[in-house]
């Protein structure tokens, strides 16, 4: 048999005239299978599959804790998939361990990093600004019936002149940074490479943050999950943050030690957080950041945006055109 | 007796130096006179004010519907003083009966527009981006311990590309447009002069309202109420509005016809409001925008900041040594 790319029925049948374009102009063509959830596939099939594209659509639903049938239909089938050679995700980041598996296996990876960065970027500065500007409070008191407007020492500070440390620079954070500069905050961005960059006023190694914190007003993670960032803010590095300052996390659940920050918001020893990711996913029934009240939560959803699946798949056009042209693909991943 | 100027103690005791300097070299000086809510004024100690600041500190807790009890001296004294001649106000508008009243009989009237205008401005983006990027959703569910991402026909559009009509393009509605810029969006201005400005992809006059309605997704009002933006957006305009578009209304609740706003929110023939501002305030105890989940309401404090109060103070110091110099004042009103 051909070599197959697998790919979702809603992609085909929603891009089937690029697709087809793409396919038959290739100096390496391949057959496309169509992923539906009850999709039964023959082993000669099975080992045919030389390239799947793990799109928002088959993901759609899925939580660390369990996937949707769609997505277990994907993953039965690209796990035992002896002969693939190139898995396209739409995620931006690379740290899922079904990703890892398959690039140590030796499979190339590409992720949909920019398709969902500025709804990514604009929930977290929704959340920072709700929370900086008194927005859940407001909405504590909408929900009385009360009319209880700020005074004294209640009086939320002026955003202006606050210094937002924003961990990672990639798509996402820039994004942040340009709006918050736009605000009249101060932006500075941690990376590995301290080279100036657009919408940061500076830029800090990660050896730096430790002197960094004590004076942040908003502590904004962007940053992918590696082995470097894994469990970055911990106990110690809450405890550097001022009380007045706010914590803004739409990474991954996994760099932040959840339960100290828990502790640290019950105790008011942090003014906020806006939190799209968890440690656990969904977050546990049980978890007291539910109904902390300076706590802002949404199911990891910051970057649902009718554009992010659009981008996502086109994208993934872009690469296949390389792919089966034999051509340098973006957005490709090393292991961790 | 010499002429006098009215200032809050608290004023008073926290710019006593710099009152001190201006009206120590002044070419025609001022004696203070100290507001408390207990001040007992004599009737030549009345006769001899020329000059009052009604500062943020002594109308803070009133509402349209009361005044508080500094509040209440403050405007029973200045009501009275028969040889007032220059009122300095805290607030960006000039539409307060109060101040009407003053400016027929002849009294100059300041304002401390620009004080509060980045505070208002970052109110608006907030409540924009909090209905636009579906946190009014997610706090909804936050609070009923429910993980419910955003899916299919739920998710909400890209906010790049959307159009910002912006009624009103001083301090307030130029902060809101730089903003709205970076997030992507493109700002459309209202406003007399249809210069292009700053911060504007485009500029329009009032006339222009009724055919940029249709193609809006975020109405924006951050202008002054008067009589010709007093009921500017009735039931007729918010039908051209599409079911898709938003509200901001941070400038005057006359400014809109409330209860078809109310209609129109209810009966889902617009995405949402942010409020700030309404009709009657505080907002009726039986008012239905309580109660509808496409609705955030701040109580009239959208420009609660630590600086609004010291922003304000300074624009009246500086007008203070203007006027005790015989110099041109700063923001100083015509009558509507």
């Amino acid at each position: 048999m051909k070599p197959a790319l697998l790919v979702s029925q809603k992609v085909i049948s929603e891009f089937g005239p690029r697709l087809n374009q793409i396919l038959g102009s290739a100096s390496q063509p391949l057959e496309m299978i169509a992923l539906t959830k009850d999709l039964k596939i023959a082993p000669e099939q099975l080992a045919s599959i030389a390239a799947a594209y793990y799109s928002r659509d088959v993901w759609e639903g899925t939580t660390k804790s369990a996937l949707t049938p769609m997505a277990g239909a994907f993953w039965n089938i690209v796990d035992r998939a002896p002969g693939l050679k190139w898995l396209s995700v739409f995620s931006s980041g690379t740290d899922h361990q079904q990703y890892q598996n398959h690039l140590q296996r030796g499979v190339r990876l590409t992720t949909g990093a920019g398709a969902q960065a500025e709804p990514v970027a604009t929930a977290a500065i929704t959340g920072l600004l709700a929370l900086a500007r008194g927005l859940t409070e407001w909405i504590a008191a909408q929900r009385k019936g009360e009319w209880t407007p700020f005074s004294g020492k209640n009086i939320p500070p002026d955003l202006r002149g606050q210094t937002a440390v924003i961990v990672g620079t990639g798509h996402i954070g820039t994004c942040i940074a340009r709006v918050l500069q736009a605000v009249g905050m101060k932006t500075i961005g941690i990376r590995r490479n301290v080279a100036s960059a657009e919408h940061f006023d500076d830029m800090q190694p990660l050896a730096a943050l430790d002197t960094l914190l004590p004076a942040c007003d908003w502590l904004v993670l962007a940053c992918p999950l590696t082995p470097e960032t894994r469990g970055l803010i911990d106990a110690r590095r809450l405890a550097l943050l001022r009380p007045s300052a706010g914590l803004v996390n739409i990474a991954r659940g996994e760099i932040v030690d959840e339960l100290a920050l828990t502790e640290a918001l019950a105790a008011q020893r942090l003014r906020g957080a806006y939190l799209d990711v968890f440690t656990t996913e969904p977050l546990a029934k049980d978890s007291r950041l539910w109904q902390l009240p300076n706590v802002l939560i949404s199911p990891h959803n910051a970057g649902a945006s009718a554009g992010t699946y659009l981008r996502g798949v086109e994208i993934f056009l872009r690469n296949l055109d390389a792919y089966v042209n034999g051509r340098r693909l973006e957005n490709e991943a090393a292991a961790n």
